[in-house]
C-alpha cells in the first residue's frame, strides 16, 4: 500500500539505522507514508553489488520502489597494494557499475527516483587513529584511503548523474563545506558520527523534495486520529479505505 | 526474501523511528536478517485498529509477516468524561478487540509469532506538566489518564497472551521495576524517552530470542563482505544465491 523507498550501499547505509541514523532518520520523515528499505552491505563495493541486483531488485516485480538512494564508492576507492585493496575498483569500473545499477532500476520501474550519492570525504589521520586502536604496533603506516583518491571516485559519480539526469548528493563536497569535518562527521575517518549521519538526511530529504517525493505533500495511509469521529468511526474510514 | 517483522500500534509505535527509537533499534539488530516494518498509528485505539487489519494483513498475501508486535492500550485506557474521552475503549471490548487482531494475524499466517506489548506505565504528575506546558491555564485539572486504569487494561493485555498461548511484554509492570521511572523513561508522561524505548527494544529482543526469532542465530542474506575472495568474487555468490 505503502510506496517503497530503498536505501542500497555499502556499509554507511548498512549502520543507518543505529542511534542518529539518517536511514531512520528517514523512516521518521516518512512516516505513514511510505517504507524505507535497508539494502545496505557492509564491506561491499560495486562490483559486489552487482551481483544483488536481480535478487533485491527482481525484474517482474508487481511493486517495485519508487525511489532508492546508490551510495556506493568508499570501498571502491580502497588503494590497490594497502590493506583494503581487496575492495578496490577501478574507477572507470565504477561508473560502469553504478551505470548498470541504475539501468537495472529503471529497468525494474521506469518512473524510479534514482539519487546517487557520493562516497563521504575521508579523513586520513582519523583512519589512522583508528587503525592504531583496533591493530596497535600492526597497524599500516600508510592510508589504505585517501582523501584525494576519493575525490576522483566522488567525481565520476556526480558526472553519471549528470549524463543521465539524475538527482546527486554531493557529500564529498558537502561535507567539507565545515570547518572540523574530520571529526564533526566522520567518526572514525570513514564512518558517520550522528551529525554526518544528520547531513545525509538533509540533503536526501531535499532532493527527494525537489523532485516528487516531499513527505509534507503525501498523505498518511490512513485517517490522522483527530479526523475519526468517536461515536461514528467507521465513516473517517469508509472515505479513505474504499 | 527477507523476513517481515511488522511493529502494530499506536503513537508509541509511529514514534519508534526517532532518535533513540526501539523500531529502529530492533531494525539494526536485525540488519541484513529481517526487515522491520513500521505500521503504528498515533492516537488508534483498539477499535480504530480494526478497521485497518485487512488492509495491513491482507489474508491472501503469498508473504505475511513471520512476527508481530501488537502494542495497544494507551488510547484505550482514555477517561471516560475526561479530554480524550474520544479514544476511550471499555475493557472488555479491549481485551476482544486485542483478540480480534490476533486472531486475524493467526489467519494470515499460522505460524506468525504474537507479542503483546502491554502499555507503559503513566505517570499523571508528567501528564499535568505537558498538558500545561501546551494549554496554559486551560489545561485540565482533572487527569485525562491515570495509572491505576491503565494498569486495568495491562493486566487484561497478559491474560489475553496467557489464554491464546502468546508472548508478552508487561511493560507496565517492568519499567516501575526502576526508580525514578516517571521522568526516566516517560518524556511527558505518556510517550518514551530515548531509556525507555531501550527498555522496549531489550524486552522485545529478549521475547524473540526465547521464541526462535533469534538475530544472532539468522544467517545474513548475503555473503559478509570478508567471505568474498577479491580475485574470484562470483563464487561466494554462487553458494548463497543460487
Amino acid at each position: 500500500m505503502r510506496p517503497q523507498i530503498v536505501l542500497f550501499g555499502d556499509s554507511i547505509t548498512q549502520q543507518s539505522f543505529r542511534s542518529g541514523g539518517w536511514g531512520a532518520a528517514l523512516a521518521d520523515t516518512y512516516s505513514r507514508k511510505a517504507d524505507i528499505v535497508n539494502r545496505g552491505y557492509g564491506g561491499y563495493n560495486t562490483r559486489w553489488a552487482l551481483f544483488l541486483l536481480h535478487h533485491l531488485f527482481p525484474l517482474d516485480s508487481t511493486k517495485p520502489p519508487v525511489a532508492a538512494t546508490v551510495f556506493f564508492g568508499a570501498n571502491d576507492a580502497a588503494l590497490l597494494g594497502r590493506s583494503s585493496e581487496r575492495q578496490h575498483v577501478p574507477i572507470e569500473e565504477y561508473k560502469e557499475n553504478l551505470r548498470k545499477i541504475v539501468r537495472h532500476l529503471k529497468e525494474c520501474s521506469p518512473t524510479v527516483l534514482v539519487v546517487l550519492i557520493t562516497p563521504p570525504p575521508v579523513d586520513e589521520a582519523g583512519r589512522k587513529e583508528y587503525a592504531q586502536s583496533v591493530y596497535g604496533e600492526k597497524a599500516d603506516e600508510l592510508p589504505e584511503r585517501t582523501n584525494e583518491v576519493t575525490r576522483l571516485y566522488a567525481e565520476q559519480c556526480i558526472e553519471l548523474a549528470k549524463e543521465m539526469g539524475l538527482c546527486s548528493v554531493d557529500l564529498w563536497s558537502k561535507m567539507q563545506e565545515r570547518e572540523g569535518w574530520q571529526k564533526k562527521f566522520l567518526s572514525d575517518g570513514l564512518h558517520l558520527t550522528p551529525e554526518g549521519n544528520a547531513v545525509v538526511h538533509q540533503e536526501v530529504v531535499r532532493v527527494f523534495n525537489e523532485a516528487w517525493l516531499s513527505a509534507p505533500e503525501m498523505s498518511y495511509d490512513f485517517p490522522h486520529h483527530s479526523q475519526i469521529d468517536g461515536k461514528d468511526p467507521e465513516k473517517a474510514f469508509q472515505q479513505r479505505c474504499l
